[in-house]
């Protein structure tokens, strides 16, 4: 009994490479700066575009600046290809770093571009053409946005069984569509139970000091046709204690092997008000998030942003703390939601 | 050891009622809408205008509100005392209910109104002169101005001593010298604290929507020399799994005689979070602010305000929930701080 006020169909496409001609390409994205009063496609014509945006906000979220670093590198490959300069492996390593040093919590920036990096080092060494260069890059860009999608929708089949008819859903920050190339993964986890009638309300925590939540989630949801409630950061626990909270579903930007997982700052405190409650909470992302090289949260660097952040106008004497995530131990996370099935504690590290 | 960086005394006197002739007061009052940026002294002539600036937060701060409260009842008594007209205990019910009304949780505003009430209406009965009810409605505000400060300095004595050296605490919302006449409740605690020189930093909740702390709690700190670092309301729970939060020290709105404690929204869920990381939590408050005819927290009622404080423009399609406040149960907090002492649980009817 689908309703049928949806209509998850009008949610855009947050990213999309686009090949011009054998030596151009340029990146369409949500500017996500602009949301939510604005709608506006930007385009992106050069790697350091691409990082700009990244830096800045303009493409968030961890699946989807996966995806924009792949397609970073992508134009740079084609701005070498124009400029008729030798493509070397160090500089490929050079660029490669830069995009990855974007925004340092995320792993799926780091996994994005070493897809590209993987898909040109053999064919550099073997002296590939340029236009050769080029379409390989792009073609992976494109497979992972396909894939991202594909797994969106997987992951979202396999949560949406985990609620509860008519259920009432917490989420935090923006793993919406918008956070990936389309379809999100916590929201794609609340389309797919929305489109099996079985979303009651979602409840949107507005995730300061950025707004994601406000901004994005909440926007999203009413375009997509889901009941939506804005609240403060500071509002989730009164509301559970209250029982109009079923489950917590979140995103994750790394998942360490121990099942640790960094999320958006304010994560790990909705999982301790979830645990105390007796709430589950789900972290709905991509394989692709957990990384094998960290063993656990304590691993996972948090980056730090600035204070005009949290206070555009500074107060004299009033010092500002801005950490752009938090650490969710396993202990505290009921199940992680993947393309491929749901795991449950202890998670594989463990 | 006092720090020498400490100037509490650099505080301004939040309101006071000052008598320009028999029958003409004002009350002098920091606009809490104009601050950080600018610090406004506002003047109110009439029982309205009072009413006005406690809706919208020009005067706020159960204490303060509660001290307003009787201010607005004086200047109401001013008023008819210049029209001339007969004072009838029908209309000091029917204004004194609508000052109460001006905010429903906090006790105090009902209480200091009170205070007048019970001061004035003998005085009706025995057909006393307008000039002799201006003047004991005024001497009654006085009282409760220097008996304000007087509590916060008890309380803040009481509090201190339950704080380790070089305390590290955590406050939410501005319980302060803005939220009373002088001196404040949590942060009467710190000062006091801060004095023997014992206290190494105050966190301060940034409290979403109307943002207390960022624009009055961390402002105040500053004047008053503080150590003081600004955090979103979701990264609270970061610091404290660092280990960076000693105590919790928040004040109240109301607090039911089972010890449940209404205050702004957020403290809820703090005290949670308090509790799951083994970090005692402190309400500081004056007697007054103990509802003797509110059993439990159920029992209070919760303001919920305006979708705009949330969100300025609206978002097609997107509800916004706003509670002021939300009820914090005795069992979470670990000890209330009053002008008499500390009392710790059970409390008076648990």
């Amino acid at each position: 009994m689908a309703s049928s006020a949806l209509h998850i169909d009008a949610l855009p496409r947050t990213l999309e490479l686009v090949l011009v001609d054998d030596t151009r390409a340029e990146l369409v994205f949500v500017d996500q700066r602009k949301l939510p009063y604005e709608l506006v496609f930007a385009r992106a014509h050069t790697w350091v575009e691409v990082v700009d945006a990244i830096k800045t906000l303009g493409i968030r979220g961890a699946p989807a600046i996966g995806v924009a670093g792949a397609a970073a590198m992508t134009l740079w490959v084609c701005e070498v290809a124009r400029a008729c300069t030798l493509m070397s492996l160090a500089e490929l390593a050079r660029v490669a770093d830069a995009v990855v040093s974007a925004r340092p919590t995320a792993v799926n920036l780091a996994w994005g571009v070493q897809q590209v990096v993987d898909a040109l080092s053999p064919l550099m060494a073997a002296g590939a053409s340029a236009q050769a260069l080029v379409h390989a890059a792009y073609t992976c860009v494109k497979d992972l946005e396909a894939a991202d999608e594909a797994a969106n929708r997987a992951l979202g089949a396999h949560g949406a069984a985990l609620l509860p008819q008519g259920a009432r859903v917490l989420t935090h920050c923006n793993a919406g569509s918008l956070a990936t190339v389309y379809y999100g993964t916590a929201l794609g986890v609340i389309y797919t139970a929305a489109e099996q009638g079985n979303i009651k309300r979602v409840y949107a925590d507005e995730t300061r000091p950025v707004g994601q939540g406000a901004r994005l989630t909440a926007w999203e949801l009413a375009q997509a046709g889901v009941p939506c409630t804005l609240i403060c950061d500071n509002m989730a626990a009164s509301l559970m204690a209250r029982g109009e909270i079923d489950a917590v579903v979140v995103g994750a930007d790394r998942i360490a092997v121990n099942g640790d997982t960094a999320n958006k700052i304010g994560t790990y405190g909705l999982a301790v008000l979830a645990h105390h409650h007796y709430i589950p909470l789900y972290v709905a992302a991509p394989l692709s998030t957990i990384d094998k090289d960290t063993a656990t949260g304590a691993d996972i660097p948090i980056e730090e942003r600035t204070a005009t952040e949290v206070l555009p106008q500074p107060i004299v004497g009033v010092d500002v703390y801005n950490p752009a995530f938090d650490v969710t131990p396993a202990h505290l996370i009921t199940a992680i939601i993947t393309e491929q099935g749901v795991m449950k504690p202890p998670f594989l590290g463990a």
